[in-house]
């Protein structure tokens, strides 16, 4: 048995042949370049043949191959919706893929679900049967693993993360992405930011901020953390409040899952590793007693590569029917 | 096979013979009458025996017996830990009853979980793969089933959704029983309302509310909804407080979770029952916007039985090695 693992990124296509210990023995990275739709899905399978011919593998032995998308796979179809790749709102994937290489079951899951199984082989969660991957960048999401199988739920978009409610009562400017990601996300940190900015500007204050002397609309969310660390106020005000969220969200993961572990990555941590004890300490005042005492936080162990690893899991799990997918 | 559930409650045992599918043949009920440790599990052991014979069944034929408590039932060591019977912190109700009925296979599950597979089984989420039961009474916890198996977590208390982290700052007064708990359980509803009226006594304020007539700390949640239908401004507020609140709470089950379902039931529900609309509409503006629109908030139907049949259900379960426990 053959197991192949593709990571479609957002400028990226990764992929490598997997030992069956999840190891990887060979691995090929090609970029995107701007292509849409059906084109994206053909450089999915000319990597896949790459892999295969330099693997010396021949078209009838069988293949497992595991893709991990940067949105969401619909279990019962493998049809993908990907909001960055035009013309993927309900891409037949698997189908694609399954035509073009001979011999392959091919399987595909969200990112989150590869970062959590990506880190449960290889990464910080080496082990575990219940643990969580809070992924922090544009917006947040949760790859989750509990009795040792990833969640799916009714329609595959399990681990909607951003949209805890945490803070009433409720504002019409979390419509767009929900109350936690609009605070503690990348995009989120930015905006509250950018707010702030404008309530200074509005009450005539200047020399309050050093994130003043750029345009509100045009702060991102590494500038409040490069802020922070000298001290500013309002990047304090920010991201004390940004702690106190991801919190009480992960204090809500731990009540209502009971994990061993809460792994936080993305493209915020990085930059916020360094809150996650502090992090720790605001979701024990939330979480219930017990769980919290047993689970532990850190910070991924496979920052670039968790849904590489992730995508040769799902190919070696599939081929054991031991996925929980349709 | 004879499949036998037996649900332990506060004051009674109830058990039943099962067809396999989940339909009672014999029933039976015993009160508990204050039993305290291995009396209670004695007390188990008869009420099975009882059914059996009844049944005609004999010691030969094979048995799946499904129990139901009141508290943690650990999965891997079939111990339970139920805080309202005396001498049951670490008790090992599974070993206790194979030991006594010939021929038996026993299989220990906390309420929560019991309430879920009774609703999927013979209640109000019948054929649902993914649906959660909450159960709001003394306290609040719920019963989650996601791709088509209850969830256990590391150390079996998932679904501590009562420690739910929904208002910042947080309160020492949190501390016992949780956020969402100390608002909108049986319990939280009447300690509001007792903080509530020593508030307008402090004030001098009298003939506010009709609470006003009863000592503080003697209100009941009873009280408090049969004061709100007749208007009352303390019972309106502390209730419509709850109301948002059990609304973000479902809003955060159906974000993670992405169930078909949402199930309440519980000693609350009964009167909040009517409050079910009220509830959905609340969690409308807070969850991930196409999780909600697939998502049906419903009452128990089954308000005195989801344990038994949850119990039956465990136990057919069981005996088809599918109950996703160690």
């Amino acid at each position: 048995m053959i197991y192949l693992g593709i990571d479609l990124g957002g400028t990226k296509i990764s992929g490598a042949l997997f030992h069956e210990s999840n190891s990887v023995l060979i691995r090929e990275t090609v970029l995107l370049e701007g292509r849409e739709g059906r084109e994206v899905g053909a450089q999915i399978a000319k990597i896949c043949k790459t892999l295969l011919l330099n693997g010396g593998v021949e078209d009838d032995v069988r293949k497992c191959i595991g893709i991990c998308v940067p949105g969401i796979a619909y279990s019962k179809t493998g049809n993908v919706w990907c909001p960055n790749i035009p013309g993927w709102e309900n891409y037949p994937l698997r189908d694609e893929i399954t035509a073009q290489i001979p011999n392959s079951k091919v399987t595909v899951e969200s990112d989150r679900t590869a970062y959590i199984l990506g880190e449960v082989s290889m990464g910080a969660a080496k082990g575990c049967n219940n643990a969580i991957f809070v992924s922090v960048g544009t917006g947040i999401g949760a790859g989750i693993l509990i009795d040792g199988r990833v969640l799916h739920g009714a329609s595959d978009i399990v681990g909607a993360t951003g949209w805890m409610a945490l803070k009433p009562m409720y504002k019409k400017e979390w419509d767009a992405c929900g109350c936690f990601e609009s605070h503690a996300s990348g995009t989120g940190i930015a905006m509250q930011a950018a707010l702030e900015l404008k309530k200074l500007a509005k009450a005539g204050k200047s020399g309050v901020s050093v994130l003043q002397m750029l345009e509100p609309e045009s702060v991102s969310s590494r500038d409040v953390f490069e802020a922070y660390d000298k001290g500013d106020p309002v990047a304090k005000k920010i991201l004390d409040t940004a702690i106190e969220m991801w919190g009480m969200a992960a204090a809500n993961l731990v009540s209502l899952f009971n994990p061993e572990m809460v792994i936080f990555g993305g493209g915020i941590f990085g930059p916020a590793t360094k809150f996650i004890d502090a992090i720790y300490r605001e979701a024990q005042k939330w979480a219930q007693p017990v769980a919290i005492k047993q689970c532990r936080f850190v910070a991924t162990e496979l920052p670039n590569d968790a849904g590489l690893y992730g995508a040769g899991s799902i190919a070696i799990l599939s081929c054991m029917n031991n996925l929980n997918n349709k």
